[in-house]
């Protein structure tokens, strides 16, 4: 019988560990015992996995004996408490949160681009912020085959990225607004509800955003090239749970956009969606749900030599986050 | 007394147009007899101005009798069918549609930029595309301080650039949602609650859509400048009634994000939104009903060396659409 694991979510009844636990039961991930970690105010609930309902037990540093995989998303503080404890107990920890994302000391892993990173954790892998995943997972073939030396991104970041509370918010506000009354603004820092704002994560002295720069450190460290040169602006928009992304891509060799279309075609975890004459782009609708990230609207830019304009859509929960997480684990148990 | 003028406006029941009878109030037009210009199946509405009712005439040949100055807003077909008339009849016609714009005997004026041009008609003055009026505004000053070499645009386009039938269209489908129905698509070419896509205006041969070729070629016009480099992604978003833009642009000499903020600070039109720490940029929800573009989020772009980032929201309808015409009228006037 193969080989079954002792798997801990921390952060289990958050939104992205509902959807991990979802996407283990989806990809059959082969897990043995389960351990759902929470704060203690969501402890005692009890979540639903492989027709077991399975108790949520407080998140402590003695929460890890025995457990062989740590998935972690209970947001960075929790991680730089916990993650120490989890893999000293034993368990490698595959962390979704920015704590340990730039050290030096752990493999920040897109398992399309960088498989091959993981094999080099001292314990922690990190998985990347959501809007670097989806964008890393299409540009990457792009890179190999023409080098990448310039990107700029203007992101449409759906509430899901804030949690599932910002996520009732939006829905709440939109409720709000069609009674007449005023939007009440509680978890993310602006009205959501037919608005947007360029304001994710907080700012930094260079005027970006921490989001923002995350695109620029992760997707170099991901790509292992310090040289690419990246500039982004990160925007909140009113849709539950897809991120999408405007990118210009300077190359230094020429793509057309017809050979661009013939890689991406060919590319793991993309799905090329670019028949604009049948209306058929990529968009957070269409994107919710599905592993792959949509690719579309491909073309030469007119305004450079070597450029390329896309736009791409994926499921800031999936791809973006929960997805991104399983497939190192089974990257981690498949290298043994 | 000061003279006043006969003014007629074509599309009068339109969101452009209700928007156009309310600038020429808020501003003071010396309106002498308002002449209200619509289809057939608008005709016999009444339409308050002033402090009085005023009936909506169907929209022909012959309406222009006694017209000095014609606003047009009835799409482009409408323009080209009946502005000659218009003209022909002694009026001077400020036509917001696409129908002029790029035709050489015709200005495309934004007053900000490049008033003198209005003197320059042979009947008719362009009024530019939405998100091209909105952008101009606080590129102008840059451009005249540093020569801006090339623009890279992403915009979040409200419903309203699609008429008044699809900001209830979003109002409607987000209903339907709250309701647990299906989201009805009539108006625009997909869902918009709740989603957005990369879709505004048709698709070109070149990959690009016309709202983003129009965003190339009137920014030159406007600008006189046929050196400038521009790409765009034009994207509508779940946004009633303004437009955003994530605007990177390269200039010639460097421009310190300081040096930027001083010239924006002073620049007509423009309002300067910039104090991030304190939760405060531009966002759809306070440009809305503003006369001034909002300008924010001005950063020096660490992806090249004469880069500059920004983040722009105007309300489409006002200095996208019905108060750039006015504004314009208000020209013509003032030239005699």
């Amino acid at each position: 019988m193969a080989r079954r694991y002792t798997v801990a979510i921390a952060g289990a009844t958050g939104v992205v560990g509902t959807e991990m636990l979802r996407t283990l039961a989806a990809r059959n991930f082969p897990v043995g015992k389960l351990r759902l970690l929470a704060s203690a105010r969501s402890a005692g609930k009890r979540l639903r996995f492989a027709g077991e309902d399975i108790p949520v037990e407080e998140l402590t540093a003695d929460s890890f004996a025995g457990v062989e995989i740590a998935l972690f998303s209970a947001g960075a503080a929790r991680s730089k408490e916990f993650a120490p404890a989890a893999v000293k107990a034993g368990a490698v920890v595959v962390d979704n949160s920015s704590a340990f994302r730039m050290d030096p000391d752990v493999p920040l892993v897109v398992p399309e681009v960088n498989p091959e990173k993981v094999r080099e954790h001292k314990g922690i892998v990190a998985n990347p912020n959501c809007s670097t995943s989806i964008l890393a997972v299409p540009l990457w073939p792009l890179h190999r085959a023409a080098r990448i030396v310039r990107i700029v991104a203007a992101t449409y970041q759906a509430a899901s990225g804030a949690g599932a509370g910002a996520m009732a918010e939006l829905r709440r506000q939109v409720r709000e607004i069609e009674e007449g009354r005023e939007a009440n603004v509680s978890v993310l820092p602006q009205q959501i509800a037919f608005n947007l704002f360029p304001h994710v994560d907080v700012f930094l002295p260079n005027g970006y955003t921490k989001e923002e720069m995350k695109l620029v450190h992760e997707t170099r460290k991901i790509f292992g090239d310090e040289t690419i040169r990246v500039t982004a602006t990160c925007v909140r928009v009113p849709i539950l749970r897809a991120h999408s992304e405007a990118v210009n891509i300077e190359t230094e060799r020429k793509l057309s956009a017809e050979e661009a279309r013939r890689i991406l075609a060919k590319a793991p975890g993309v799905c090329v969606v670019d028949e604009p004459e049948r209306k058929r782009y990529p968009m957070p609708l269409t994107a919710s749900g599905r592993d792959e990230v949509l690719v579309g609207r491909i073309r030469e830019d007119i305004s450079q030599p070597n450029g390329l304009d896309l736009f791409i859509a994926g499921d800031q929960l999936l791809k973006g986050a929960a997805l991104n997480a399983v497939q190192i684990a089974e990257l981690l148990i498949k290298n043994g």
